[in-house]
């Protein structure tokens, strides 16, 4: 049985129920009788916190991009030859998709129809495209085995980072894959070393 | 204007209305309706080829399925070293997926309500088991980096490679990606050798 409850919502706590259905049921098929339900309140007390789903989304979304692109304001995101940078970046993106799993998971399914949607997609373009850069670097250094496409390479390295939200639950669920330091490193190995050994 | 057309479907095509359909809307939201809409001809045309939308999804999730496993029975993937059939298979499962571009994204998309879902991923995971197996072959023979977990190799190498859905289109769309060849090879070069000059 669901019973009103009294509405003890912080923007963040409340924000955590929205995201849950978001993934759930995609940002399309959720309607504020669904954030209601699963929030427990009613759609007068999340009007009193937000002004709407649209508004819940970008603050969503907000906390992804936050997270992806103050990774670009770390220092050894900053400093050094392009290929150690790209590494770092490479480890820390991969850190903040588990850290900030549900979130991260919103800003890569979102799809556009609406501007909050469009924003969010512009702003993910943004940040791979930063990457790409790196890349772009780190062949010019010489630090990029010769053959490598950069558009190509960019789009397979963030297609196997981002593959994580498939499988990574943090609390040790069915994945297993608890650690995330394991995990982001294995992406790393694989990236820039390969599975061969040398 | 939708006109009803003189039914002049195969199977096969048919079936590409039908999963064409299915990808864009998913396949819990696909109705026989939107099927009859999008292939032109009465929703009595299509029981004249197939039982329902299940049957449909059930052929469209075997000619995946099929040349997917299609690949394990290739000489390249049956002799020699672990590591290079492992190789040849991380090749040739990127090539076919993008030759049945539409069958392996509905595949790759199945969630599991119905009992044909349930099939196709029970049937997936058969695959990725075999080639996990692979990895295991390919690590006692020494070829694997020793620091490699074989569950997480095996996690990530998929998400490179299914991650080709989300842009490769064939003939040469806003992707830009149209060489096939080309994309199969940098998974293989990124999987196996990396990024990295060595």
């Amino acid at each position: 049985m669901t019973m009103a409850k009294r509405d003890t919502y912080t923007p963040a706590s409340l924000l955590a129920v929205a995201v849950e259905v978001f993934n759930e049921r995609g940002y399309d098929g959720t309607s504020m009788e669904h954030l209601s339900r699963a929030a427990g309140i009613s759609k007068s007390s999340i009007y009193h916190h937000v002004r709407g789903k649209e508004e819940l989304l970008r603050l969503a979304i907000s906390r992804a991009l936050d997270g992806l692109f103050g990774i670009l304001e770390e220092r050894a995101s900053k400093d050094g030859r392009a290929i150690d940078r790209l590494e770092h970046v490479t480890r820390r993106t991969a850190e903040v998709l588990m850290e900030e799993l549900p979130y991260v998971t919103l800003l890569l399914r979102v799809r556009g129809n609406t501007d909050t949607e469009r924003w969010a997609m512009a702003r993910r373009r943004e940040f791979d495209q930063q990457v790409a850069e790196l890349l772009k670097r780190a062949a010019a250094d010489g630090d990029l085995r010769p053959d490598v496409d950069v558009r190509l390479a960019t789009r397979l390295l963030f297609g196997m980072i981002n593959s994580i939200v498939e499988w990574y639950r943090p609390q040790g669920g069915h994945g297993g894959h608890e650690d995330g330091d394991e995990v982001a490193e294995a992406v790393v190995r694989m990236a820039f070393a390969g599975l061969r050994t040398a």
